[in-house]
């Protein structure tokens, strides 16, 4: 793997990325069934041969990057996997691209000095709708359309789904609706009302589709960016690939200061998931930082820049609006939203509504001539426990809600952004309120964090609240890493945050009672109690650190296939015990239940004795959760 | 700090230990009301002289090794601070030791080799209850007395609470009577009905008193003890200190394989937390290794063995009950603990009844002539997913339920174990289960759990589940660490085990709607609102951490000072507009509540307008929370 050099080359200002295939999985392709020029991308985990176990399939997030018998090279971007999927719909036109200003990469920011290099192989002539066309997934799935799209989605989330003949749910899903099979008509049908959204832009053909909703696998989003402050455009791709290999879904470009336009020209032609954008810090940019000389012309210039290069979904804080703001005064923490932040300032600079609220119609005529879909911000959200669920913040989300129904009315995708920080008890209302004001639009919920006293551990104190949120209901969590509230983030803060914000998201699929959830979980807890040693590292979200633990206590090879862990040592293990107990179970003749100590069971056990004498006595025992008691 | 060279010294077989201050704050000694020659120990954080807000004083469960006026001689142990009380009462006599025998440190174990050096300064005389006398917290308290180690707990648990005066409560605690403030009569009543226990060995008159219950502050615990693979005595003790330090409030000594007893002197003797351990441990050690050797007596005598030492609670399995060992022969990962697997394997091999369950009133004899509390072991908790809420679980549940009402029989304190993999949906059945089955004695969880499928962050996957448990009504919980089922943790995985789940004990704690909690997260909140970083970092679980980050992106002294953060840089600040946002509010005669954007208010607004180019043009603006766009 790449992945060692990959840091130095990034200092030596290179583009090195980390390549080759997640430790004990290979990628596969599965073909979309009666569509087989629609191949979905996923991991197969092979286990031991002796377990008598088939292979698991999991959900791949990593694009080729995982895929050996792919070239990378991050110069030339990644293949154009839609493109002919969006060329045969016939109803997008190529133009001559908005021309690049200096002010695009922040030239007119206080910081003149620096500048990447520009990716070399930058379309020039992008794709949009053609006049009075409409290019959303959707509007073609309100006109019955089953798009590729949709039909690489169904396929994406269904896993091995087909495996689960005697599934039976174990969950509790407050009133999603999650099928026990994945249809490309049930995609559709979810796009249609809104419940779900594929967020792909026409100009971003290399992404792979995905869908973010109550009723599929909970998703997550990783940001990265670099600033005014710190980090470079090759430190950005590589975090982009890296955040991809762990299992970031979307990933959100928030770079500010300069070279904006550029470096994210270098990410989205290397990114196979959706990336989305807040525009309205480019277009800060370009007024020099000042909110107040923003203007309509120069954020709507901004959108079409952005559009051009291929942005799938653009955070919009269009429910900032004026009389919300000194609703904010009596906080502990204001306004600790950026966007939302900007558009405070420039209302109460003018006095005036906020022109995003003002023009939301001419944007959404913008998002579905690119199919862009709205994250729509929440730019009064808490920044502290004791800002919680105020009035500042649901006055925003129920203009949010009245914002999402324009945006359908046009067959625009939308989805909401949710809260910072939430206390565990007030974060089911944040849920419950979404959905009613906002019509079933997805929710996209930073953390929440649950708490404001652990500053370095914020991704714990997040992915409490993300698991507990995603379960009541949310479709994306956007990750939160160990340095929030104090530092950017370097790789392996991003490693962190993702791996967190995974199993925080897999805890909620589990709780939800999502068919295909369990199903992982099962196969490490087997391989757990047979002593597979490499198959629970492979069946494990991150096997390298899984292993690299194991072997801090017992390094030798050997020991990767010995029947004792170092909780216990080689002399005892309980899992063992449980043998002894099957065994006993099945030869007395009535089986596990019904069971009782009665004068018949005593007798059947003293007949048991001597069986045991004989085979049992030299099994070794003891526990093999040592650390538990 | 001694920190830096501790692992050295612990190398080199030396005793190390951490101490000195922890950063930013200073160790306090606050009266008891009323009783002055009670002192409790506090940490209290000075914040900047600028700010106006007092000292935070925050719970301290470090001891004497953070206080710099106490000299700290690991080979003489801390000073015997309960010994007067204990002696005042009259009821107790010195007697004779039981001598220590060869296999007390397991030399009838399979590895003979080795050996720690033995506790310099053992007490040769412990004491025990006269004849015919109860030493038990809770025999105290049903007769009405109020001892001091209740109004140290009392004092202990108020914290800064009487700075609360215009408090309301904000929480859903599902049943709980947490008071607004805690008297000592409280204290006394949660005791005397057994909602909460002080476990405090007469003979562990080093350990500071403190309660577990759901009324009072949520507890954790960490587990250390060295095994047969790993590990040494230095460590051990290093690891008991550090892990407290970090605010664990209760330490398990797990140790297994040979020294087991001279390690758990060196470790009672130095402890002011309450030790609990699992004797059966001991005792399988005393028969070599062999379950089904084990007998009443040894387990008997292995008792005594410790509560002459100091162990101020018991694990005891006594609910892994014969007829409930077949239940678990369907399971997936079959019986997981490590009591839970000897008692069934004994159970198995004698075809009878546990011993622990038929002598469990001989045991309770002894608890009460030292005043040693049960921690009833759920020897029959789910090891995986698949296996949570399962009638072998529950079964056992119910039992412990019967036992309980048995100890308190005799006016013995108990608290009762809890499941260690669970999914979200099921958990909170776990809590009300345990409440109606154990007629609300305190819940010791382990986790719970929430997900198999993230070896190497377990401390996460199980943090997140007791975060919630915790909301429901936990009253202790037991941490995991990033090892949990790969190896043994290191002094880095303990601490970061223990602020993980001091986090989720405080995020429970605010959810509740504790009184004493939310004072914390708010102070912390204004020092991030207000640039305060070192308030911030001081404030914080970990300062060390905290400030370590943030150097990271900034290191340079002056941002520590700096009105900006790395995630926005100089230019960029949120904070600034919520200034902005209030003058406005505040010149605006109305003030933020019924602000509306009618023709009136459009008025006020374009007076202000002109107020707002003179004074406010000039204030850079943006946003705190970068990386949340």
């Amino acid at each position: 793997m790449a992945d060692v050099d990959s840091p130095i080359e990034a200092a030596r200002g290179a583009i090195g990325v980390t390549t080759g295939p997640i430790r004990g999985s290979r990628k596969i392709h599965v073909a979309v069934p009666g569509n087989p020029k629609v191949q979905v991308a996923m991991r197969a985990i092979d286990l031991e041969p002796g377990c008598g176990e088939p292979p698991l399939n999991v959900y791949d997030t990593s694009g080729p990057y995982t895929d050996p018998t792919v070239r990378i090279d991050i110069n030339a971007g990644l293949a154009p996997l839609r493109r002919e999927w969006i060329m045969a719909r016939g109803d997008v036109e190529a133009y001559d691209a908005r021309e690049i200003r200096p002010e695009d990469n922040g030239q007119l920011g206080p910081d003149r000095s620096g500048g990447v290099q520009p990716f070399p192989n930058v379309v020039k002539r992008p794709l949009r709708a053609k006049p009075g066309a409409n290019v959303s997934q959707m509007h073609y799935a309100r006109r019955g359309i089953i798009t590729p799209e949709m039909e690489y989605v169904a396929t994406r989330e269904n896993l091995g789904r087909e495996m689960l003949r005697e599934y039976h749910r174990d969950g509790e899903s407050f009133g999603a609706a999650i099928p026990d099979y994945v249809t490309p008509e049930f995609v559709r049908d979810e796009v249609a009302r809104g419940r779900a959204i594929i967020p792909n832009n026409i100009n971003h053909p290399e992404s792979e589709p995905m869908a973010i909703g109550r009723n599929f696998l909970v998703k997550i989003n990783a940001n990265i960016g670099n600033s005014a402050v710190a980090s470079n455009v090759a430190t950005e791709v590589d975090k982009l690939v890296w955040s991809i290999r762990w299992g970031a879904d979307t990933v959100m470009d928030l770079s500010t200061g300069r070279n904006i336009h550029d470096t994210r020209e270098w990410i989205i032609r290397n990114s196979p998931v959706p990336i989305g954008t807040v525009p309205i810090y480019q277009a800060l940019e370009k007024v020099g930082g000042i909110a107040e000389d923003l203007t309509w012309e120069i954020f709507r210039d901004t959108l079409i820049e952005q559009a051009e290069q291929g942005v799938d979904y653009f955070t919009i804080h269009a429910g900032v609006r004026l009389p919300y703001v000194p609703l904010t005064a009596k906080r502990v923490t204001g306004i600790v939203s950026r966007g939302g932040s900007i558009m405070a300032k420039w209302c109460l600079a003018h006095h005036k509504e906020s022109f995003l609220y003002e023009r939301f119609d001419e944007i959404t005529e913008i998002m579905k001539s690119y199919d862009i879909a709205y994250s729509l911000g929440d730019g009064l959200r808490p920044g502290s426990i004791a800002d919680a669920n105020d009035e500042a913040q649901f006055a925003e989300l129920y203009t949010l809600g009245e914002l999402t129904k324009r945006a359908w009315a046009q067959d625009v995708q939308v989805m909401i952004e949710g809260p910072g920080h939430v206390p565990m008890h007030k974060i089911k209302e944040n849920m419950d309120k979404q959905l009613e004001a906002c019509g079933e639009a997805p929710f996209y919920t930073l953390g929440p964090l649950t708490t404001d006293i652990a500053p370095g551990y914020d991704h714990i104190t997040s992915g409490i609240g993300a698991a507990m949120i995603g379960w009541y209901g949310t479709a994306m969590l956007c990750y939160v890493t160990p340095k929030e509230h104090l530092g950017l983030p370097d790789r392996d803060d991003v490693k962190v945050g993702v791996v967190t914000y995974k199993l925080a998201a897999h805890a909620a699929d589990l709780a939800k009672g999502h068919p295909a959830a369990k199903m992982r979980d099962d196969a490490l807890s087997r391989a757990r109690f047979e002593f597979r040693w490499r198959d629970q590292f492979n069946l494990s979200l991150d096997p390298d650190t899984a292993e690299k633990y194991h072997d801090q206590t017992l390094p030798a090879e050997g020991a990767k296939t010995a029947h004792f862990c170092s909780m216990c040592g080689p002399k005892f293990c309980s899992m063992k015990i449980t043998q002894e107990v099957r065994d006993f179970a099945r030869l007395q003749n009535q089986g596990s239940e019904g069971f009782i100590a009665t004068e018949e069971a005593e007798a059947g056990m003293a007949k048991m004795s001597n069986v045991y004498e004989e085979t049992g006595r030299e099994l070794y025992m003891g526990a093999g959760d040592r650390e538990h008691n």
